[in-house]
C-alpha cells in the first residue's frame, strides 16, 4: 500500500525537526517538507535547512523563493496603506506567516497531499494563521500538529529526537529572531512582561553608521523604485538596498504591544529600517499629493486591514476590495522623499512631485493669492458653519 | 449717542494693532480688547500687550487666563485619542485658536457686543475659525475683519500705524512663533515649500540635553498625573512640567503636513515635548489596558475628531458625543509609564498597571497555560476560518 | 457528602428537559433551573413551566422577570442606534439571548454555582452566546451543554426521557417561535432555503385591522414614552402598549438573512411591529434634531454594535463606550412623530419637536432668507470646492 | 468684435427662460443653451424645449442624452452600495445634478466657452454642485448666476420677460416635479414644514395595478440585467422597464428629510419603483453571496459616498477610491431575487445563486453537520470571549 503524503511547513528548527520524525516514524507518513522563503534566509541556510530535512527522513524538501510574491501580494499593500499595528509595528511576522501558509497550501494542492503539517503550539497565533488559511485552501485535507495535540514540552521534544539518534543544536538562544523582508522581530525575556526594553546586543543589527546621511527615495504609484537615484525594476530590491543602507543607523526599532489572535496580549520587539522609512516617506508623499478625504478613508480602511492580516483573515474576499480601494489612491503617489538618517532615527525634509497639490501656483499657505478671495471665505464660514449656528440657536443652550 | 461697543481679539502683534486704532478712529467704535492665554505668555508679556493695548486706544483690556479651561475642554480629549493629526502634528494651534475663540465670544457675550473683530487676512485658518464660532455664539453681532475686508498689506498696516503715531517694532521675525500649552508652532522660508527642513536656531528651544534621563510618567484614568513621582491636581500643570523636563533634550519636533480648512496644502514647523509624550505614553498604557476593538474604534472617532477640531468645528454636537465615547474609555487607564529620554528622541520602556490585560495570571504570550488549550484554538481556527472557506469552495477559486 | 450546584437555563422545551433529567440522575448534581422572561411569556405560561420544572426534579426553579432590565440594558440602544440588522431584523433574539445569559449568570453567582448549563445544540448561535457570557461572568463555574457534549438527535432525547417515565407533548412544531419584547421570530421549512416567504397562517399575529389608523408616538430624549398621548413612565411598557395597537396590522414582518457567529448564512422569518414602528419614528425624528455628522457617526456605531451584540460580545467594554456616545446624542430627541397605520405597512407624516433644527425662523429649504446670501453661498461653494479644482488642474486629467 | 460665449444650463423653465434673454440682451453675450437628459424627458419634450430656446435668442441649443452614461457613471455606484440617504431616499436629484452639470461642463470645454451660467437662486443644492463641477473643469470660465447674484424675484422674472415680449406659462404648478432614470421628486406646500405627507394626485404615476404579482430581477455582477426574465444589454434600459412594471403600484414613495449642502434641513417627497425595488433586491442578493465583513465595510463606504455626492464633491478622487473598492465587491454579485408586487408595498421572497454561501452543503443554521462539531464552536467560544474574560477578570467588575 502505498504511503499517505503530508506536507510540512518546516523551518529547521526543534518543533519541526520533531515533526519530521514524529510523522515519518510514528505516523508512517511520506513527509513533504517546505520551507518558504520571505526574503530572511541567505543561499547558504537555505542549504543547510534542506541537508537537514533529507538527513531527518523526508521524502522531498522544497525551498520555495516567495519574496517577489510575497511583496507584489501583501506588503504593496501595507505601504499604500501606511500599516504600523498600533501606530508602532510593520505587522511583518503577521504578513509572513500568511503569505507562507499560502505558499505552502499551494505547494500541498500541487501535490495532491492527503495530511497538512505544522509545528506550532497552541500558545501563539501562527497556528490559527496556518489552520484557517489551510483549511481555506485544502478543505478535504486533515491538518495535523503534534506539539500542539501533544502539547509536547521542549524537553520531550529533545528526548524523542535524541532516542531516534538526530543530532542537532538543542541549546535554547537567549533571543528568538524572525527575520524577513519587512523586519526582523526579536523576543526574549523583557519582552514577557510589561515592562523593559530590550537590550542592545538583542538586535541583530548593531548600530555601526553615526554621521548623518541624505536618503532620497522614488516612490512610483506609490510603490518604492529608487534609494539614493538606484533604479530598482522589483520594488522589494528596492527594499532590500534600502536596508542595508540604514539598517546599520539602529532606525526602525522599537517594542510592539498587541493583541494576539487569541486574546491576550503580547510584546515583541523588532528592527524594521527599511519598512519604517519606507512606509514614513510614503506617507509624507501622500500628504502632498492625496485630498484630505483620500488620507482620511485610506486611514480607516487600513487600520482595518492590518488588524484582519494580523487576525490570519487574509483570504476574506473584503482584503481584495480594500486592496482594490487602496490601488486606486496610489494614481499619483509619484515622486521623491528626502530625509536624513541619523543613528536610532531620521528625519523627513520634503519632497517633490509633479502631482504636488501644495503648489505655489494657487498660493502659499496664509498668503493671499487670485484663487480666492477673503470675501470667499466670508461667505465659506458663514454656511460650513451654519448648523452648528442653527443648533445652538435653536436649543439655546449658550 | 452712546458709541457701540466692539470686542477685539488682539495678540499686540501687527494686525491687531492696527484693529484697534482703526475700529477707534475710522469706525468710532469703543474697542473692548481681550487676549486669551492658552498657556504661551509669561506675567511679564501679558503686562506688556495690556500696556499697548491702552496705549493704543482701547476702552478695556482684559488678559483671559485659560489654560485651566483650554485643558479641560479641549486638551484632554486629544490626549485620550491620541490624536495627532496625519500621525505628525498635536493640533496645538488648531486647539488654541478655536479655545480661544470661545473664549473671546463668550466675554463679548458679558459685554453685550455690537460687533466683534479679528485680525485675520482671507488666506488662513484662523479666520474660519473665528468667524464660525463668534456667529454661533452671537448669531446677532456682526464680524468685522478689517485686515481681511480692505485687503491690506504689511506695508499699507505699518504706513496707517505711523501716521497715528504709532511707534512699535515693524521688522518682521525670520520666523513666527505660536506657543501655548500643547506646543509651538514654527513657519519660516522652509515650511513656504514641500521641501526643506527648520534650521536648528529657528526652535525656540535649544537642545541642552546629551545624557539619557528616565522618565516616568503616571496616568489616572488617562489624565498625566505625574512626572518623576511629583503629582499634580491639574493636569495642565503637569504637562507644563513636563515640556520643563523634555523640552531641552530637542523631543517632538517635526514639520506637519496637511489640509487647511480652505482646501490647500500647508506646512509648518514645531516643537512639543509635553504633548508628544504625553500621547506616546498614553497609548502605549491604553495598548495593555483596553480591547482590542477599544483601541479600533476610539481611532476611528478620534481621526474625525482631530480633523473637525481642526476645521473649527468644535461647536458641532457630534464632538460633544465622541467626547463621551472617549471619556468612557479611559475608565481604566490608570498606570505609570516609563520612558528614557534622549537628545531628539525617546523611547517607551513598558508600563505598569493594574489594569494590565497582559497579566501573567492568563498566560505569557507563546507559552501554553491552564486558561485554554491547543485543543480549543483548533476550534476556534476551524470556526474563525469557516465563512472563508465556505467562500472559497462555493466559488472554487483557489 | 453535598450534592454540586449546576444552574441551568431553562425554557420547558425537549432540550432543557432532557438536561435537567441527565444532570440529576447521571450527574448526581443538584439542578436550579431558571427561565428568564424577556417579555415573550404570559404568567400562566410560566407558572407551567416551573411546575414541569419540579415535576422534573430541580432542587429549585427560579423565573428572573427581565423585561424592565433587558430593555434598559440593551433594547434602548437599539433604539437610539435605530439599529436594524442588514437594514432588516431588529436583532431581537440576538438581544434577548445576550440579556438572558447574563440574568442567568448573576443567579449562579449568587447560589455560587458550582456548573452552570444550558442545552444548545453544536449548530447553533446561542451556545456561543451562552458559553462567552457564562465565561466572563463565571470564570471558575464549568460550563456543561450534553447535547451539545453528546451530540444528541432529538429521537434520542425523546427515548432517554421516555424510559425515565417523563411525559410531554414530543411532537414538533411547523414554525419554531421565538417571542419577546423586541419581536417574535418564526422559523420553519420556507426559512432552511435561500428562497421562500413564510405563509400567512406562520405569524403568530394575524392581520385583524384594515382600516388605516393614525399613531402619535411620542419621545423624550430617545426614548418611547406615549402612544397615541397615552403616557407610560417605563418605555418598555409603552412598546408593549404599541404592539398592541400596531401588531394587528401586520407591520413589521420580513425575513431576516444574516451571518451567524459560527460563519454560515441563516434566514429567519419575524413579526415586529413596535420595534419596527419605534425605530423608524425614531429615526425620522432624529434626522429633524441632529446634526449630519451626528447622524453619520451614530449610524457607523451603530452598525457595529448591532454586530457585536448580534455576536455574543456585549461584555466587551467598547460597547460601554458605545453607549456613552449614543446617549449622548439624544439628548434633544425629544419630540412627537405622526405615523399612519394600514395593513402590512405604515407611512412616517412627520414630526413635531421644540429641538427642530428645519425650523422656519432660518429659512425653507429652496427659499431666499435673512441669514445668508447667494454672495456667501457662492463664497461657500469656491472654498468648499477648491481642493478638487486643484487637484484636478495639478493632474490635468478634465 | 466677436461676441464672447457663455454656455448655460437650460431647463426651459422661468428661470432659465430669464437667463437667456438676460444674457443675451443685457450681456451682450452669445448663448449656447444645454439641456441633459438624465432618462426624465420624452423626445416630444425635447423637441419643445429646443424651439423654445431658439425663440428665445440661443445661438444654438444641444441636447445632452446622458441617461446611459448617468446610469453608469453614478447610480451604478448607488446601487452596488445600496444606497438610500438617511435609509430612505435614493438621492435621484443630487445624482441627476451632478450629472447634468459635468455634461454641460465638458460641453462648455468643447465649445471654448468664456462663461459658464446657470439659473440657480441662493437658497438650494443645487448651486453648489453646479458652481463647484464648474470651476473644477474650467477653473478659467466665469460662472455667471443672475437669479442669485440680484437676489430676483419671481415676480421680477416674469416682469421683464414679459417686458421683452415673451409669452409662456407663468403660472407655477402646486407641486414641482423632477423627474429622472432614479425616481421622481415632488416638493410642495406639505414637504415645506416638518408635519404633512404629500395627497395621493401629487405623485406623477398613480395607483393603477391592485393585484399581486410576481417579479424577478436578474442581477450580473450587482447590475441589474433582467427584469421577468426579459433581459437588457444596457441595465439602465431594465431599470425604466422595470418602472412601467412596478411604477403603477405606488411602490417606492415616500418623504426624504435630510441636511443640504448649506446646512438646513429639507424635506421632499419622491416615488422611485424602479430604484427601491432595484436596491432592495441587490442588498437581499448580497446578502446571501458577500462576507460579514465585506457587508458591514460597503455600508460604511457607501454611507460616506452617497453623502459626498449629495454634496456635490463627486470630483473628489477619494470617490473613484470607493467605487474601485464597490466594484470589487460585486464579483459574484449575481442572481435571481424574487419578489411579490403589492400595493404600496413589496415583498422579497428569496433569491438562487450560484454564489450563495448559504448553502446546504456546509450545514443547515441550527441543524448539526459534518463540517465542524459542537466541539469546535466549545473551543471557538473559549476564544472569542477570551478577552473579555481576562477584561472582567482583571477589573473584577462582576
Amino acid at each position: 500500500m502505498e504511503k499517505k503524503k503530508v506536507v510540512l511547513a518546516y523551518s529547521g528548527g526543534l518543533d519541526t525537526s520533531y515533526c519530521v520524525k514524529y510523522l515519518t516514524e510514528e505516523k508512517g507518513l511520506e513527509v513533504h517538507s517546505v520551507l518558504v522563503n520571505t526574503g530572511g534566509f541567505e543561499a547558504e541556510e537555505l542549504k543547510g535547512v534542506e541537508k537537514r530535512a533529507y538527513e531527518l527522513g523526508v521524502t522531498t524538501h522544497t525551498t520555495i523563493e516567495e519574496t517577489a510574491n510575497y511583496y507584489n501580494s501583501v506588503i504593496k499593500y501595507l505601504v499604500y496603506g501606511n500599516i504600523l499595528k498600533n501606530s508602532t509595528y510593520p505587522l511583518s511576522v503577521s504578513a509572513e506567516r500568511v503569505s507562507q501558509a499560502m505558499a505552502i497550501a499551494r505547494h500541498a494542492k500541487g501535490l495532491n497531499a492527503d495530511y497538512i503539517a505544522h509545528g506550532s503550539t497552541g500558545a501563539g497565533n501562527d497556528q490559527v494563521r496556518f489552520d484557517m488559511i489551510f483549511q481555506t485552501f485544502l478543505p478535504e485535507a486533515e491538518i495535523i500538529t503534534p506539539i500542539r495535540d501533544m502539547k509536547l514540552s521542549r524537553e520531550a521534544e529533545i528526548e524523542y529526537l535524541k532516542s531516534k539518534g538526530v543530532e542537532m543544536d538543542f541549546a535554547r538562544a537567549a533571543y528568538s529572531i524572525n527575520k524577513g523582508l519587512w523586519g526582523t522581530s526579536v523576543g526574549g525575556k523583557e519582552t514577557l512582561s510589561s515592562n523593559g526594553y530590550l537590550p542592545e546586543d538583542a538586535f541583530p543589527t548593531q548600530v555601526s553608521k553615526e554621521k548623518a546621511e541624505s536618503l532620497e527615495l522614488g516612490f512610483a504609484e506609490g510603490e518604492l523604485k529608487s534609494v539614493n537615484g538606484q533604479s530598482f525594476e522589483a520594488s522589494y530590491e528596492a527594499v532590500q538596498y534600502l536596508e542595508k543602507v540604514a539598517g546599520p543607523f539602529g532606525i526602525g526599532r522599537d517594542i510592539h504591544v498587541g493583541d494576539t489572535i487569541i486574546g491576550i496580549k503580547g510584546r515583541v520587539g523588532f528592527e524594521a529600517a527599511a519598512s519604517m522609512l519606507t512606509i514614513k516617506a510614503h506617507q509624507a508623499l501622500e500628504k502632498h499629493v492625496l485630498t484630505k478625504w483620500q488620507i482620511y478613508w485610506k486611514d480607516q480602511i487600513a487600520s482595518f486591514y492590518g488588524n484582519w492580516l494580523h487576525e490570519g483573515q487574509f483570504m476574506d474576499p473584503v482584503m481584495r476590495d480594500m486592496e482594490a480601494m487602496m490601488e486606486s489612491t496610489q494614481k499619483y503617489v509619484t515622486g521623491k522623499v528626502f530625509i536624513t538618517l541619523l543613528p536610532y532615527r531620521f528625519q523627513v525634509n520634503g519632497i517633490e512631485s509633479e502631482h504636488d497639490l501644495m503648489s505655489a501656483k494657487f498660493g502659499h499657505y496664509g498668503e493671499m493669492n487670485n484663487a480666492w478671495t477673503g470675501e470667499d471665505v466670508k461667505g465659506f464660514a458663514k454656511i460650513f458653519g451654519n448648523q452648528n449656528a442653527i443648533y445652538h440657536q435653536v436649543n439655546g443652550e449658550l
